[in-house]
């Protein structure tokens, strides 16, 4: 560090502060001291560092399933803005597993992890719960709404905006029998069918005509609840799923029963991934932007790192209806 | 530490292996101990202890871009063995940019990863392979050709073999004007062209035949080079596209047009993604078992992580070519 200040020609305290990630440094003191760095091929050890800090610089982030497709955009978000402000990301991957989210939120504090970005599996598992409440790091919720026991900022979507949208484009078409099929009784699921709902209420329609069917978000519980409906004596003529993993599945019996979009079925899906754009007709989604979801979590998760008598947030962040080809008008019975 | 002992009825030794991860401790040792553990609630300090054994015990992944399905299912698959053997992943993320994965290669380093699984952005990119040369940790790479001066463990898939079958289909169909979208100069895309090309040779037709267009790994690139071949004065009558992003790309193109596939122009994409399923009809793909892809990297990893001295190896994993409904007969001129 000593080599690093002369050569930089700053004293030792700006070098440490710099490496540390010290927020008073300016930039121009920051490019001084990293080009001396880079001369001298110095490589701070910063495992070392941070046990003298308490500081690991990496975050932990609890996600319920990476290979979905939902989780890596935000686990990606998240990624790029630590990095920027040189931290690592530790990732966890609980299988939708409830249990395996409160053991990894328990591995990464023990790896002193400096916070924790969790998507969690279930909102309701007590020992997960437990172990967020005793969590002794700042803390930033995705997606989920938790006991208030829970200190943490949150970053939610706006589901209820891009449904409403959806549900009032079906309406317009004349449709009636509408379905949702929707995952686990988490904020996202809840929002959904609430939102539709009340859009049917406003309309002088009765809520209770709205078919629902929750399960896992997953294609197994898509396929099922979309075959099981369009079995019903009175199928219905629309129908909004609740998850990628949920439309992949729905598509599978829709394509297999050789039924069109648009035409002889109306069909939402969420979120907007490459099946919705390539498919014929291409599929009406609500999107959000999952990219952002991450970096703002990325984003007040470090406000917290930094000072941990923030006061916590809640970030809510649009959705947006798309219509495309595969909502058409009612089919006349 | 004592406490456990005593709680467990084994020495402190025997508790401190255990907790390490050393690999000569019995399962029933392993139980007894982990059972005090649990009754105590005692929470090893793993960052202290990493300091100590110079173990952090955590491996770097150093992936191109974690949005990719791809990228999710390999360090999904990778996460789940290593955290079996009590490793957490420290994920990174190189947004396609060759400089950044040298640049996420020396911060696990600073980091003190105890391994890394690196799935690069290029083979050549010097700076890159300078540092993977310098690294003082074990190494896996996937589904790269590197210098021999770069001492790891490979796992790579046997895409010769899915693309031969793609394209014995494709000539059985009758099909002679054959297009293949390739990515970037990596492995994957030189054997699925250098794999194409014998095929044509062997059937005694002109290699030079064979309509390749390279690009990135890119939805942008696929519908590029799509338009661009079937624009030609003698557009192809079969496509293969070598990524899910290209055949993503592909796919929006052939959508636009109202291409039938199977019958107005055949179709083959890479890896067997959600779209491929749905689409309709379903298209013909060649698929690899990217889970275990990132399974056998963390085994291979660890075993170098347990015994430096073990010697490099190479496993290959197979490729499995899907026909569908995307491949018809060649349309008649």
């Amino acid at each position: 560090m000593r080599e690093v200040a002369q050569r930089a020609g700053v004293a030792i305290s700006s070098v440490s502060r710099t490496l540390s990630g010290h927020p008073d440094v300016s930039d121009e003191m920051r490019e001084q001291v990293m080009a001396a760095v880079a001369e001298l091929g110095y490589k701070p050890d910063l495992l070392a560092q941070g046990l003298r800090s308490r500081a690991s610089l990496s975050i932990g982030f609890v996600a319920g399933d990476i290979s979905n497709p939902l989780f890596a955009q935000i686990a990606r978000g998240a990624e790029v803005r630590l990095r920027e402000n040189e931290y690592s990301m530790l990732l966890t991957n609980s299988l939708v597993e409830p249990d395996l989210d409160r053991q990894n939120i328990e591995l990464l504090e023990q790896r002193r992890a400096d916070g924790l970005i969790v998507l969690l599996v279930s909102e309701t598992h007590e020992p997960t719960l437990d172990a967020l409440a005793n969590l002794t790091v700042p803390l930033v919720v995705v997606e989920r709404d938790l006991p208030a026991r829970i200190h943490a900022s949150k970053v939610v979507s706006d589901h209820a905006a891009g449904v409403s949208a959806a549900v009032e484009h079906l309406l317009e078409l004349g449709h009636r029998r509408i379905a949702i099929i929707g995952g686990p009784d988490v904020r996202p699921t809840r929002q959904r069918l609430e939102s539709a709902e009340r859009v049917l209420a406003s309309h002088g329609l009765d809520p209770a005509a709205l078919i629902a069917r929750n399960g896992l978000f997953s294609e197994e519980h898509g396929a099922q609840a979309t075959a099981e409906m369009l079995d019903l004596a009175e199928p219905p003529t629309a129908l909004i799923a609740g998850s990628n993993q949920i439309m992949a599945g729905a598509l599978q019996v829709i394509s297999a029963r050789g039924l069109e979009l648009g035409r002889e079925l109306s069909f939402i899906g969420y979120d907007d991934i490459a099946v919705a754009k390539v498919y014929r007709p291409p599929i009406s989604v609500v999107e959000r932007d999952l990219v952002a979801i991450g970096e703002v979590a990325a984003e007040l998760l470090l406000t917290h790192v930094r000072d941990h008598d923030t006061a916590p947030r809640e970030v809510v962040l649009p959705t947006r209806y798309i219509p495309r080809g595969s909502c058409g008008p009612a089919p006349s019975r």
